[in-house]
């Protein structure tokens, strides 16, 4: 690579088209210019953030502003907000030459997926029957926020091995079915960019700090007012801890001499707030939330060790971030949680009214009962399971269609094909370097 | 440079007196022991955060302490503080060696500057006419917090060019015209460490992250309690994601191959957030917010890739930062959207008494109409850039004096002028590195 | 070094046996299955966490779920919590090839001592008699928080040279007499290692940044509601910024050219927060906040500059992250304050009830005067710093004894010791480089 610098990387350029001129001004322009025209058909603002609440308000006897669900929600719709962009932006900072892509991709795809959250949500969801409009307050941009997560966490899967404008397209599939169908057999030509550095880690420690410490706040930020989102806290809170412990004893017993691994403290120790995702709210009781995380560390590490080199090895899966075992896995022991939580809800565990709150057992709901609601959650799970590696399976095929601007596979990886990175090629080999002088010219 | 390590930059450090172990602790003992003596005779605790809350409290009919106006700004209040120290503070980073001098600089102006702007707020709005005292309360640290937003936005523009001392000096005004003055013709000798590096970018990403984050907090810190405080905020993040869409696009669009630039991620796409300052908090509809963002990114990208140029080549005006760009295009562009928005409002729209709410048409200004109001800040937003002008061609006049110990055109940039670097001499030309293989290999 | 990078390294770690593959995870496993059945045994929700709240609420007459606790403390718990895992994490990565330990151990650490906390706090404040249970909420979480704190700062004092498994059994003492204890007379052998790098300082600044801008809210997160919360964040606010001026004045002050040192400016600006532990919430009047700060920053700046030195040499303390002068002795500083200003409260000063509230003069101390309270505090003061050294001496003794797999006096301060670090050990000389010394010799 020493004397290949410049010339053999126009080379590789060339034999593969990564020129993004075009296709990613276009998609962006195109893109905002709909969302504009989409949200000004559709989209306004909800009772309690129009000009008007001062009215409705009256007229709902709420005597106090405070009452306004913005101050509910949105000390925890603000740290959802910091779990998406420096949580998985800096998350992803590990490899050695991808932070600008990480970091500035994850903005990217975040900032489009937000707006188009808030209308496919307020379609299938909250469309007002009236009006035609969909009403959006702080509620619906947390849970914005939490459809971008979902893409973010497809990012992942495919970290530098698609071209932003396929990223944009593929918004809203989860990746790893994807991963499958992009399977790239000389990848290991850039290999050496996959590694991490030092300072890397370092980055994407800043990432995993903030999504860990969040995450009672993700948890939390929809559920019910009061008692609901306070228990949810503290369910994320104590499952998150054990799984620290498990996943550093995991990651220890892992290596001859019991050194532990960046990757594991990375990723492992956030599965037990992803398996909380469900049953936060629930009852589990505190030792229940530690049990919980206390199995999440021990799997997910697991999976790191066992799983992703058989992954990729046979089923031909790259799973650069191991969002299997961040994501799926940890995603199927919650699933079954509260399914099982659920099922064994009972009125002098929860009281009369908190089981109605709970499970919103109301409306056309309000004769369900919690053994028909602990069915429908896991059958909820199933569903999502074949929606996700099906719909990855066609958006992946799509996406391998020669016309997105994608990179050579050895320059996947590499900051260098999307991003103006600054220093002269021939420095960057001495970067950080403590090579002296005097050594050298001896 | 390679030959002349030490005994050089001590030759030109005595050319131009870098020495601030004089000036610095001076100025620091003497204000902040003049700030201890104008606090002890002025500043006391407003009504809600002193200890006879108690018996007020019970004297207005509140029944609940969350009714204090703690509870309704201190979440916005923190995330304010953190785009103030860490956003400010590490988007400057991204100079090669002046992360030192971006954080830790920013740090002391800040720190000085809330308490200054206590006082100077206390004494121009909120001077109690009974008492002579001003009364603080988690309102006035917000106004503070945006007082000193201002001051480092100047510092922005002036960044790795002057003095710790100067910067004392400096605060309150805008900092463009200060370049201005401050022109420095040889400047060209420090251009090596102008560049950023891989890391620093990456620093820098954090603080334009946090910046963007928050900036709906910043927007909707101290407008009206409810929806207010509600739409300002769903404002601000709509308008915040249609702008990174258009920065990546123009970004993309002005380079050969499509390469992104880091230098726009990481500033035009906070232009949005700066346009609706003045108009976060009206009626301007969803789609309206998607608009004005949508034109911010185009207009501040297109400033970095066209104006800055034309600013320094034919104005002499070196704008480190692009604070032209990312503050002073879409200020204006917030004032005009402000404008017209206000000069539109209508009673259909707001609701009778949200409208008087939202313009504060009460007291004096009850009779005023929008139309009046509209005009009002048309005026005060020409009014504003005419002070910032002639208040920055002032201060940047004073600040060429020979007494401020700055540092030397080719000191310019350089951490090492006013911080301890730890790394020896030697290591220090290598690191990040100026060395080439060409030197190796003779 | 050079020539020894593998061998000897193995040589010298197997003079001192750092294997935790086996300590490691039997610890952590054994730890965690003794919380999950404590937790079982004594942990349940308390009444507003818990789903019977919706009967609680009316019984006491609480008309809205934002008079549950949650919403009074939440928002503060959050940043206490970042000031936990970031703050203190990164404020130790100034170490030059220390920062997984640094944020890594700080993680595991805190993950553990928040459940210990929980436990130690029940049993120890709040068991119910009639039900041996102890019930935790919102408050709980953030006191386990405060605990923790308490076992990082003495983290701090022994940073870089115990294992993982050491400090998981040095929980809840203060560090600097255990310091004293494991004094290691050979260090020097690996101060090499102790330096700090460009990027590893400004990596702590962000550590730095967010424990000083949270510090308020950790001030103000279990004092009383309302005007109590409000007013202890003004004063730790203004403490704060005051303690920047006097820190940068007197860190210039001590270099001959007035140049500013990063050590300085990352601790000692902290040492206001630490100062108003105690009295945050009291009537110390903003400019009362400001002095407290101004003296803070010169008394904790010059403990670097002159107490470290002197501790190190006469006393065998190596206080790696300088804790006795950014958490000792402004802790005594604090101390004092808060005994002053509780003897020196008045109903002039507090109104009737505001003094009630403020000192929790209620039941068994509903006749405890104000000079009574400020004669307990200093006593309270007193105590703790016996507590500390003594206990400190006996945790240290037994850390000595040679079964903890703690690392060689020249591996201290180096991640190598107990994480997977991926660059092979040749390339660390050149590190993020890709330039072998072969290519360089030949």
């Amino acid at each position: 690579m020493g004397n290949c610098s410049q010339g053999c990387k126009d080379y590789f350029s060339r034999q593969k088209n990564t020129n993004i001129r075009l296709t990613l001004p276009v998609v962006c322009f195109v893109w905002q210019i709909a969302m504009i025209i989409l949200f000004g058909v559709f989209i306004r603002y909800d009772e309690e953030s129009d000009a008007h609440w001062v009215e409705t308000k009256a007229h709902d006897n709420i005597t106090s502003d405070i009452e306004n669900d913005f101050y509910f929600r949105y000390p925890s719709f603000q740290d959802v907000h910091v779990m998406i962009f420096v949580g998985f932006g800096f998350l992803m900072t590990f490899l050695k030459r991808y932070s600008f892509g990480a970091v500035g991709f994850n903005f990217l795809i975040a900032s489009f997926g937000l707006q188009w959250a808030l209308l496919m949500q307020g379609w299938f969801h909250s469309l007002d029957p009236q009006t035609g409009k969909i009403f959006i307050g702080i509620e619906s941009l947390i849970n914005a926020d939490f459809c971008v997560a979902g893409c973010l966490i497809a990012y992942g899967a495919v970290l530098g091995k698609v071209s932003p404008v396929q990223l944009l397209h593929s918004l809203g599939y989860y990746g790893l079915s994807i991963s499958r169908v992009l399977y790239r057999p000389n990848l290991h030509q850039s290999k050496r960019m996959q590694g991490s550095v030092y300072h890397s880690d370092t980055f994407a420690m800043i990432g995993t700090l903030f999504l860990w410490m969040f995450w009672p706040s993700f948890n939390s930020a929809i559920t019910d007012h009061g008692d609901g989102q306070h228990r949810a806290v503290i369910n994320t809170y104590l499952c998150l801890a054990s799984t620290v412990l498990t996943t550093v004893a995991i990651s220890s017993l892992s290596q001859k001499t019991g050194k532990l691994d960046m990757v594991h403290i990375q990723n492992s120790t956030l599965a037990g707030g992803v398996a909380l995702g469900t049953a936060a709210e629930f009852m589990i009781s505190p030792y229940g939330a530690l049990i919980v995380g206390f199995f999440c560390g021990i799997i997910s590490t697991m999976g790191y060790i066992f799983i992703s080199p058989f992954l990729e090895k046979t089923l031909k899966i790259q799973d650069t971030c191991g969002i299997h075992n961040l994501h799926a896995m940890p995603g199927v022991i919650g699933g079954i949680v509260g399914a099982i939580t659920a099922a064994a809800a009972s009125e002098s565990v929860y009281g009369k009214q908190g089981l109605i709150n709970t499970f919103d057992f109301t409306g056309d709901f309000k004769d369900r009962t919690v053994l028909t609601q602990g069915g429908y959650q896991a059958a909820g799970m199933c569903v999502s399971i074949v929606f996700g590696v099906v719909g990855g399976a066609i958006v992946g095929s799509i996406l391998k269609l020669p016309i997105w601007g994608d990179p050579a596979d050895e320059n996947c990886f590499d900051d260098e094909v999307y991003w103006e990175v600054r220093e002269p090629a021939t420095h960057h080999l001495l970067s950080e370097s403590n090579f002296s002088v005097e050594h050298c010219e001896s």
